[in-house]
């Protein structure tokens, strides 16, 4: 289902603590090299007073000065993040405030399919924009992730890094290639359990005193491999298939950050060229829903993309969930 | 900016436990009539031990059924919860595990505005449908409001109660009136500290111990109130414009049922007549994001809608933000 959209502007916002693998072996007791073995990241950074609206507000900027914009150019604004700052409001209510104190006052909500966020934010808003209702929409993905690692389950601790991204999106010019070709969401909840923060919400309230691992990242990385494993490939050739272009039409797959070596297998099992393939885990680890957007960001800045350029963002997220959508760039 | 859409049915779920104000006036050590007085809640339920998840699929089977529908027929599960149940994964993966365990693996995903997040998600998604990406969406609200009061600030924790909402939506037949003539949202960020629950996500995580209060609900009523009165009668305005529709032409306005003084205020300063003014809040209270497809389902259920009938559904919300949608049911 096309849409006429164009990616205006993106950019990204790093936190000022950088935590080399190293640093991690030293603090987790661990052998020289095996956090950069087991997650493939030589870097990543951690907030230290950054708030997650201040992050997100910082990538909002920054993406708004690239594109020329001002804040009254946007009417809309939209958190595709995977954590959220507070329970109430909603995080782009907080994003709103840190960036425009209430004026002009467009309408500010949250999509959230963890690490999916951006895909599902911009194949919903898409639609919007494509019928007319917002003209340039402002999405924000902005995570904090080190405050709820469990540093006992050593292998998902050492994968993941704070940080925020920010695109803007817009309806494309008549002459622009810029479009959606396609967009695709299965949900495996089976695996609903497989990843998850279990504490914080209404069912293990503070109130309650939960086990205080209930608040901590949760993650049966095995069993998600295996699902994803099974069902990834067919979901790509249904993608695929809704955008009537091959694998090796494409110029460039965006996948989501979520570990280095599943990130490679699966590249192989699709049969994706390495040139082709977007990484950018190494220096800054899985930063949940701001992966995709950030890995985006870094693809536009390294000239790795050209108008028309066609893309395919793909991922992963908990659900268990598998999402994507092929564009024009 | 029409879209062709019908709302197919409707259903609600309400937790077992009643609880009346007589039982908070006691509760509380209050005057008997206090909890009633100020609140205009007689009764309100909470749970026991239903998680939101299970209240969700419940009031989700509740609305296939009428509809004569098997969740085979739905292709996408949205959220549109204001409170979670836990961090990670989305509430609607947690609602598509209840109802599905899996299969089919239609797409499940959250839209947050908090109160507000069934008048998002229908209007964003709404032209996903009208575009031909999904023939017939579940929106499910389900709100656990019990567990976050803060029973010092009285006057906040006795509005509210739990329970869900699910409604079925699709694209309308040809020959059907129904559709959305209109939709708007307006957030005003410099409220964003009026209502909040601070505790639970990344800023104030369990972890570094915060005030046990920051994990309750936090209502300054009386900036809330300020603020609406300012911004809703122009908020309105504009939104009845866009629909190319009176005030006087409305059939029924379905409120969110925020709070029983406010809410008359707010209908004497619309000018909305009494009989069109849709109520549930005194054997419900206020039920967070589930209060307006709630309100919806018993407009249905005593038969104060007829195919055709011109309905403005209309709220405000943590953010703080306005709005509303305009459809002919």
């Amino acid at each position: 289902m096309e849409r006429a959209i164009q990616i205006v502007s993106t950019a990204k916002y790093l936190p000022e603590q950088t935590v080399t693998s190293e640093m991690l072996d030293e603090k987790l007791g661990l052998p020289p090299g095996w956090s950069y073995k087991s997650s493939r990241v030589r870097t990543r950074w951690f907030v230290t007073d950054e708030t997650s609206s201040q992050m997100g507000a910082y990538a909002a900027e920054e993406a708004l000065r690239r594109a020329g914009l001002a804040v009254e150019d946007i009417d809309c604004i939209i958190s595709v993040s995977g954590t959220m700052e507070q329970p109430i409001p909603c995080h782009a209510a907080l994003i709103h405030q840190r960036l425009t104190q209430g004026v002009p006052p467009v309408p500010a909500f949250d999509i959230n399919s963890t690490c999916l966020s951006f895909i599902t934010g911009l194949d919903l808003a898409s639609h919007a924009i494509q019928a007319g209702q917002y003209h340039r929409v402002l999405f924000v993905a902005s995570e904090i992730a080190s405050i709820g690692l469990n540093w006992e389950q050593k292998k998902s601790s050492v994968l993941f890094g704070d940080g925020a991204a920010a695109v803007v999106v817009q309806k494309s010019a008549p002459e622009s290639p810029a479009r959606i070709l396609a967009s695709r969401m299965e949900t495996y909840s089976q695996g609903a359990d497989y990843t998850r923060i279990r504490g914080g919400g209404t069912r293990y309230h503070s109130r309650t005193n939960p086990p205080p691992e209930y608040f901590l990242f949760d993650m049966d990385g095995k069993a998600v491999y295996r699902m994803v494993a099974r069902y990834l490939p067919g979901f790509v050739d249904r993608l695929l298939a809704q955008a009537g272009v091959g694998i090796d039409d494409l110029d460039l797959v965006i996948p989501h950050q979520a570990s280095g070596i599943a990130m490679e297998l699966m590249r192989k099992k699709l049969g994706i060229r390495e040139e082709k393939y977007m990484t950018i885990l190494e220096d800054h680890g899985n930063v949940i829903a701001a992966s995709l957007p950030m890995a985006l960001h870094e693809a536009v800045q390294q000239g790795r993309l050209a108008r028309g350029s066609l893309v395919l963002m793909l991922g992963t997220s908990a659900g268990t969930s598998l999402g994507g959508v092929v564009l024009a760039y």
